[in-house]
């Protein structure tokens, strides 16, 4: 039996965290003074009652939480999370239709950065604040998600290391997620300030300097501008932004190990240098070629490669250019890029770094085998021997994730969307990044979708966010079966 | 040590065979005296003559072939044959320039059908059948490559069927080969004279019967017409096309197991239950949208959506209708499809239908192993377990085809072709399909490309139809070690 009573409370216990979440935006919407201040106040009052409704109701449970409840806790509390984070956006009428703002929290919370707004700047300040900050907790959510509970329930790329953090025991999971979180969030917030100060220190807004710290060290996008990260046309603000982006897109618990002194840990992570090496490699390609064949200048031709390949490999999905623009070849190199992801156990979404490099290794061991079919050579990362299972693990992941992909563009092109539009609608919702090709460039956004399309693509970003088995596996037989 | 004798000696024993078929083009050439009698004769002279020397001078050699030996005898021979077979075209200068020529000649025996030719009629008969005719070889080396060879080298689809089709010993190559060639290959002629039969009945010319039954039982597309099928608008033409497209994406096996009565082996077989539904799935579904959506009639919706479903999926490439005018939903539909493949053991290319069959299975025991991981649930496949380093292979061959195919697309739109284009050609040519979308599109061909493109393009139609595996190996270091 599922205990649907421990469930309920530790999503009321959620909801009164998101509720006083939304109380910290009241002062925001009093300084603008822009009519948000009861919408805001009155979700944050909805918000909290009924959390504080949820866990005093379910007070006196049984409080054993088990792998089934596990799944059920982490998929609902972003759709809990979604569901009262778009009030404020809807109780005032900001955002008229539902769906929109369902679909601006939903992306907001998986960190995705997908938009249906048309003109930001016409929004009010709270609510733009709140924006951003849907998506500085989602990332909050991930790293706790990612290197503290997905481990336990045996999913997700963070069991690819089990050695690095040991993962807790399901007996001791309490404490222990409490203390990884703790140490972590630190970091996070560390990063967060970090950047909000070189951000004001470079000319940008005291407003516009958190929100957009909030939304690069969650990986999320949203800018609280339309033209995005291009309508702060300064290098600086850039070049700060793409440093952060790279920080945001590496495994938080190499931070961790970083401040403790221990620089060996990191530069010995095979997974970060292949993420480093990755970035450089796509970085000068793309660089030499808006150089070389499109005559740009070349601190631009660096600047604008840079910026964009690290958005797109990070999953941010922030933009300075209409890569859109750039010729079929970087949009096709963009596309690819789309299937990449961040850092295991940072906030980046996708396939990501740890999974391409097993499957490159793996693929190496697989060339190997035809002419060398019984010699028993394990592929190894970080000098480790990588079990089968996980191996096989990697490539299933990857293989549900182009199928999902695959079989979403299809539900999407059926709305009429070319094929460009499609795929990479689904990459960037399914990857959480954001901007796509074609109707969905950066100088797009997702309001042209129909109803059921946003709905559609909500549910992809979800799934993307959530390593796809912990919300797949809800809608198995097997899940409810005892 | 590679025995390179024996290679040589395989290779000049199938250049003489080689030499023999082109002989067999004389009397066409003859009887149309459109001027390729002299480029014909030549041609099988120098091949029938560099095959008799090769032979003769690696005589007495060690007949022992390894692994080795074998995979180079396996791309060798393509590529041999892809050589000599574009003498006809060179000499007489009828396709003037090389690149050209072995393009034409590659698509051909790799049963890919992509072609360069802009005016197919205005080639002289002999080299028509010449062209039609490198496909039916190329069909009956793929018969015995996959239902014979590979399952040897342990490599190829047919690897999942071990208990099906026992595999030789490799003590016992030679005999075990040729009694399987030769029982499978008059199977396929059976179904070759078949349909030139029934072709001929529905009003083609005998020319036209022969060079489409050829083409068709090889899964290779190649048309005496530039309209390809849409030039004969027949219904009764199309239909017996399309049944026997069907039958060349089907097991070969499967047809020897019905020939003598065994229809249980047939209707019992999974991936064959798998393929037919496949295709009636999509069929239905694209006439539907055809019928409903864009208001074809009735009878019309049905026979294009099956033509043009069984043609992709079979990996054939005929066309009767150009598909990239059926609105968004359907062009995705149809590239989507390229990605499929006909069945294990067929002359079909692609992933194959036994791998996304096991795909599907293995994804559904993955869910499950979330819930209940320490159970012990095999896939099966014909009721027998599926051992877990075979379903392995399955995910590794699927990623890696995908990863080649982004790679490729990469290469391709360097060149200046847009998004949909580079991955079609892609698709078309590694799943050796023939037209693909945009432009490669079923109305177009691939004259366009640079002549780096047209190598490369060659180059992943040789590596689509081995099977990946079989030509990357030549690539790695291992190969080449003791």
């Amino acid at each position: 039996m599922l205990n649907g009573k421990i469930i309920g409370r530790v999503l009321g216990i959620l909801l009164i965290l998101e509720g006083i979440c939304m109380i910290t935006v009241i002062p925001v919407s009093l300084h603008y003074a822009e009519g948000d201040l009861l919408p805001v106040s009155v979700s944050a009052i909805i918000t909290l009652a009924v959390g504080v409704l949820m866990s005093q109701v379910f007070r006196d449970t049984d409080s054993t939480i088990g792998k089934r409840e596990g799944y059920l806790i982490v998929t609902g509390s972003w759709l809990v999370f979604s569901l009262f984070g778009s009030f404020p956006f809807i109780i005032g009428n900001t955002i008229p239709s539902y769906t929109d703002a369902f679909f601006e929290t939903m992306s907001g919370f998986t960190t995705t950065g997908a938009s249906i707004l048309t003109d930001i700047e016409s929004m009010p300040h709270g609510l733009l604040y709140w924006r951003s900050m849907t998506q500085w907790l989602g990332g909050m959510g991930i790293i706790v998600l990612s290197l503290a509970i997905l481990p336990v329930l045996k999913i997700g790329s963070m069991q690819l290391f089990s050695a690095e953090v040991p993962g807790p025991t399901p007996d001791k999971l309490h404490p222990k997620i409490r203390e990884t979180a703790k140490r972590l969030w630190l970091i996070y917030l560390g990063f967060t300030l970090a950047e909000a100060v070189l951000l004001k220190l470079g000319g940008l807004s005291f407003f516009d300097s958190i929100c957009h710290s909030f939304t690069t060290m969650a990986t999320g996008g949203y800018s609280t501008k339309t033209a995005s990260i291009g309508a702060f046309n300064t290098p600086y603000i850039q070049y700060v932004i793409i440093v952060f982006m790279v920080i945001a897109g590496t495994n938080f618990s190499l931070a961790y190990f970083g401040l403790h002194g221990r620089i060996k840990k990191i530069i010995t992570n095979e997974e970060f240098l292949f993420y480093i090496s990755f970035l450089l490699v796509f970085i000068a390609g793309v660089a030499a070629v808006l150089h070389f064949s499109h005559g740009h200048a070349l601190e631009e031709s660096f600047r604008n490669a840079a910026f964009q390949v690290v958005s797109i490999v990070t999953t941010t999905g922030y933009a300075t250019a209409d890569y859109c623009s750039w010729g079929p070849f970087l949009v096709l190199v963009i596309f690819i890029l789309m299937f990449t992801g961040g850092s295991a156990g940072s906030t980046g979404g996708g396939i990501k770094m740890v999974r391409l490099l097993l499957l490159a290794k793996n693929s190496r061991m697989e060339l190997r085998r035809l002419i060398h079919p019984n010699a028993v050579i394990p592929v190894r990362l970080n000098h480790k021997a990588v079990p089968q299972n996980i191996l096989y693990n990697v490539l299933a992941f990857i293989v549900f994730y182009f199928l999902i992909a695959g079989v979403s563009a299809m539900v999407i092109s059926a709305m009429g969307y070319d094929l460009s539009t499609s795929f990479s609608a689904v990459a960037a919702s399914l990857g959480n990044i954001g901007p796509g090709l074609g109707e969905v460039g950066p100088t797009m956004n997702y309001a042209h979708f129909p109803a059921f399309g946003k709905w559609f693509l909500s549910f992809l970003m979800l799934l993307g966010r959530l390593e796809l088995f912990t919300v797949l596996v809800l809608f198995t037989k097997w899940y409810y079966k005892n």
